[in-house]
């Protein structure tokens, strides 16, 4: 079975241990979100693509779900020492050296789809990891900070101001004019199933989404489409999903992210039982809905949401 | 007292720290070496610079001499798990944040020259510290391995190879087209002494001089010119001089490093006392020369020998 997979950055990866515990034997393509992608220190940072390539090869840091296992900061210190910030972005020693590799090999012209490739070589993630484009794109939030409204980069908004402000725009820079990364259209179209996990349907879901030819792909590839959706009772499993529902005038409910995604892409959905009270609701919007346990406790119990994912595009399929 | 003195890294960085005991209240512009300069994993590696820094700043790894105090290696090892190196270059956790800022200020279109200045703001160093230029020059050695005759980077003689084969030639590439970087030659017009440290006369004082314009700028200074012999009982102190002296033709001895610089050039050049023998051939060439202690064994000892090197220059304008 080939599943596709469009992944942002904890949640996705989660999700991700989940299914290959879940369908060992599936051929997983993971299309990853770089709108969250920034330059810091010279470097090219791809938080997202580098957070399912580290949870699933296991060098992740289970507890804060980011970053590297056994993480120093020294390197960080010293840029400090120099004056040099970000302060606010942790980047610790060991995750440097991924970056320094990718913007090395950036810089010697191959694009990040291949940089990509050669990183997943040591990480070994059992899925085929691809970046959504190739091409730049930025998420940019439009904030009021102190009265003045200014536009910020998605991480600044995300990890300096920990979306303490509402943001009025969500804008993924870039994105019109980027090409879906080599490969990504080809998977979308040889997929049996694809999944959105539950990952921020505004951000990661949502930029991936953005780019020309891969909402098209993903309708017209005549195969189940299913998600599980990121929010439970009203408020985001983690993160802040619902700061940036709002910029786009979604409410922080399972059902309104259902009708967001809309039925001429979505065929299932799950929601968390303590909504099952929205099944109605979504199927109403022609969307099959099932209530089932969300919450990734742990991998087996998201090992269980893959496999409810899976069934679900099975009755869709039937 | 203006004084201008062409360095290298661990003899010329550790002459200097005596220099500032012995004249305290003096005016000292370094003109470092930037031959040994290096691109790795994509940032620019400036060992010279950086050992002068680190040790007027008070950062350096004392007993190596070279590279910082309390170090880890924790990116590097990192690096290595991605099978990228090279792994013979010893570059250390916060010794990467000094070669990231550097990276980042150049792509930014900073020259060396103030990207330097910029990374003394930190370490104050308590002298101005110049690049010899701001153009790339490398050093390239020409060697035989295993019959094969080939040009390697002078880092990968130095460092990998441990000059362990014969250099057939020593080539600072880019030197001939390179311009003196902004100050140096101003600052050695208005020099009142200009020092030769017991650096490596050739592939650090030697690479300076490559560059056009700053050999006759100070041959034209109008002051005195004093060195001190890296050489000591036929061998060099530290290093490994003697392998390059051999690619120029010139002996490893005192004498013969005085006259490769030439009466034109030098004024003065103090000898260690084990080659006092050696003072009549030197002043036979037209060179004043003195027989002093040259072990820079401790700062004391080595401020002893700055203290010399001025006594010499003294002489030498009298």
């Amino acid at each position: 079975m080939r599943i596709v997979v469009l992944a942002g950055g904890i949640g996705g990866a989660r999700f991700l241990r989940g299914l290959k515990q879940a369908a060992p034997e599936a051929d997983v393509t993971v299309i990853g979100n770089t709108g969250d992608d920034i330059h810091l220190f010279g470097l090219k940072v791809c938080p997202d693509l580098d957070t399912v390539m580290y949870t699933l090869g296991g060098g992740i840091n289970e507890e804060q779900g980011w970053g590297r296992t056994d993480e120093s900061f020294r390197v960080k210190e010293e840029l400090a020492a120099y004056g040099v910030g970000p302060e606010w972005f942790g980047l610790g020693d060991r995750d440097f050296a991924t970056h320094i590799v990718r913007t090395q090999m950036l810089a010697a012209g191959y694009p990040l789809s291949a940089v990509t490739e050669a990183l997943c070589v040591r990480w070994n993630p059992g899925v085929r990891l691809l970046p959504m484009s190739d091409d730049r794109v930025e998420t940019h939030v439009a904030v009021e900070v102190e009265g003045e409204r200014k536009v910020i980069h998605f991480q600044e908004y995300w990890v300096k101001l920990r979306a303490s402000v509402a943001a009025e725009a969500v804008v993924p820079v870039g994105a019109d004019q980027a090409k879906p990364a080599p490969g990504v259209l080809e998977a979308i179209a040889s997929a049996d199933v694809i999944v959105f996990p539950p990952s921020n349907p505004v951000v990661s879901v949502g930029t991936i989404l953005a780019v020309p030819g891969i909402r098209e792909a993903i309708a017209e590839a005549g195969v189940p489409v299913v998600g599980l959706s990121p929010i439970i009772g009203n408020a985001p499993v983690r993160g802040m999903a619902d700061k940036v529902l709002a910029a786009v005038g979604v409410e922080a409910t399972a059902a309104a992210v259902a009708q967001h995604y809309g039925s001429g892409l979505l065929d299932g959905w799950l929601v968390d039982t303590v909504d099952a009270g929205a099944v109605a609701e979504v199927e109403g919007a022609g969307i099959r809905c099932r209530a089932v346990p969300l919450l990734m406790t742990d991998v087996d119990a998201t090992a269980e949401m893959a496999r409810q994912a899976l069934v679900l595009a099975e009755e869709v399929r039937a």
